[in-house]
């Protein structure tokens, strides 16, 4: 166990981790060029470092067939901010969070905020779109200070997972994925990935078109030591073997767990289908999947719609998540036909199966 | 004057209205095809006509270079539609709309809505985007009925405008449609134009982006016969000349010239840039633009928003405002060079200009 604070394992462990996933998808396509690394400074506080594919715009082409590099978009993003939260902000963190004093929510309090995103979008129609976040976040009490001089936390969550989004599934990928992030959920807790898994399925999932946005994957939030809705009853008794994360320590291991698990459980997907054969045909039923992608993202996604509302934000960072091209068809044809490999994946879409 | 109820003279304009704006650019390009026609009907009450270019889906080419038509896609659609807004809606409604008795506030009212609503998005990277809408909404009383058996109308308001987003500015294309709308409006009163023109700058506008849309037009909505927010004290009071539209007839009298004045404001401007000689940056510039379109629309427009949260909702009519294609780049260079043709655009769309 490290006797740092916990913000700066986090810190250490997000650039380290994003390091790692660069460096993967580098490695992979070496003749693409290396990833553009754009550091920022936030004026309230911290800061951020973007790691996104192409390292230019200048390309021109919105045309599959002209272009040879693996990825078509991506970004990989670290940021690492604190400030104060305002009482009103305190207050409704408080529904979920009970361990901030009553009396401390009458007053601005201290908060420190460390993550990695990313979202990748390759080429190739046949290779998935991966999306993932590994965060924490961390209140403290501006008037109770600690004899190493820290302020006292009082209140700590991790959050994260991680999703795939194909335009053509295979099975195989799908298992791979979910076979993977099961393998890292398993070490820390056997009753974590099924809530974990469902609660992916819920979040990204398209209201006005019926659909989820990919295959899914994890995704949760709000994991600290206190008991949480999404786990069951056994598993927060303790009567499941091995248990449920629960000190810092140990969901921070969990988190790394999962973290540690993104190159596994995408890179061979990614391998597999980037240099498969692809049509027009092919390639015009993905942009409209990217549409789709574009859609959840602007109309859903919690952390866009906070990002667009917050004076201040930096966009560009926000808004990588979109895809290069995306489509949007009239009444498109395509996946009309169920028997079709775009049918296939709107099944699927329609609803979740299990993949293991 | 019509002794027509209202809800059957907007009716019968609209149906015309659609026919005159489709009819006009079928016959700018002959080749093209004809729009698709497609009726519908609402369970609830209610039918719509959409109209729509490309006439099918099938086309797979996702670039400029390998196409022809003048619209890239487009959409002129239609819409009748009545019902039951409950107690929560009518009460939501009476903050703007005083002549709806308190006592009904506490029912469900019956509601006649009845629009145009247009969305143009051409091919060529010089030719710009247009939106129109005009419409009408009425409520009435259940409990009240006339010698006719028409229920007595208790509030009731037309609506519309119209709006260009170019990617390249032409002056001469911008002032063209002002004018032709100003206009339109003047002969319906002299304080019209200058707070339209205001509110669709207001109205249009990305504040995540720090831009408008495009180059504005006119926005209204909530025009009665009761006094409007947006007019000036001059207006309201009579003492200018000729005053503004007041009673159901001079209203309507003003959307219908507004509507009329379409196909003038803009075919002008479509014809002259259709067949400009256009390179592949310029047509990337237009694809970067056609994102922000889809940010405005899926984030901040009013009436896409209502769409995808209501159940039931026809999605494909709703997101026919959305581009065939969008294309977004992280931290794209183009536009930065303020001298640019694109600078020039990014200009103006972050102060917008009079016009006139």
């Amino acid at each position: 166990m490290s006797t740092k604070p916990m913000r700066q394992q986090v810190e250490e462990y997000i650039v380290e981790l994003q390091d790692t996933i660069v460096g993967a998808f580098e490695k992979l396509d070496p003749n693409a060029g290396h990833f553009k690394r754009d550091s920022w400074i936030r004026a309230q506080g911290g800061r951020g470092e973007s790691c996104v594919f192409p390292p230019s715009s200048s390309s021109t082409d919105t045309n599959a067939s002209n272009a040879t590099s693996v990825l078509e978009k991506a970004g990989v993003n670290i940021s690492v901010v604190h400030g104060l939260l305002p009482p009103a902000a305190i207050r409704q963190m408080k529904a979920d969070h009970s361990t901030i004093p009553t009396a401390d929510a009458e007053k601005s309090m201290p908060f420190f905020a460390a993550g990695l995103s990313l979202v990748v979008h390759p080429r190739n129609p046949h290779a998935p779109t991966v999306h993932a976040n590994y965060r924490y976040f961390e209140v403290t009490d501006p008037d109770e200070v600690d004899a190493k001089g820290d302020h006292k936390v009082v209140a700590w969550w991790f959050g994260g997972g991680s999703d795939l989004t194909p335009s053509y599934l295979y099975d195989d990928d799908a298992t791979h994925f979910h076979k993977t992030l099961k393998e890292a959920c398993d070490k820390h807790g056997s009753g974590l990935y099924a809530p974990f898994k469902k609660w992916c399925d819920e979040y990204f999932y398209i209201p006005h078109r019926s659909e989820s946005r990919g295959i899914g994957g994890l995704f949760f939030d709000d994991l600290c030591d206190a008991p949480h809705k999404k786990l069951a009853e056994e598993v927060e008794k303790g009567t499941a073997d091995p248990g449920r994360p629960r000190t810092p320590d140990e969901i921070f291991a969990f988190i790394k767990a999962t973290g540690d698990a993104f190159v596994p459980s995408y890179l061979p997907i990614l391998v597999k289908r980037a240099a498969a054969p692809s049509t027009e045909h092919e390639r015009r039923w993905q942009l409209l999947r990217r549409g789709r992608y574009v859609e959840f993202n602007l109309v859903y996604d919690r952390g866009t719609k906070f990002g667009l509302a917050t004076p201040g934000a930096r966009i560009e960072s926000i808004l990588m998540s979109l895809p290069e091209v995306a489509r949007w068809e009239y009444m498109s044809d395509m996946g009309e036909d169920e028997e079709s490999r775009e049918g296939q994946l709107l099944k699927v879409l329609k609803s979740p199966r299990a993949w293991l």
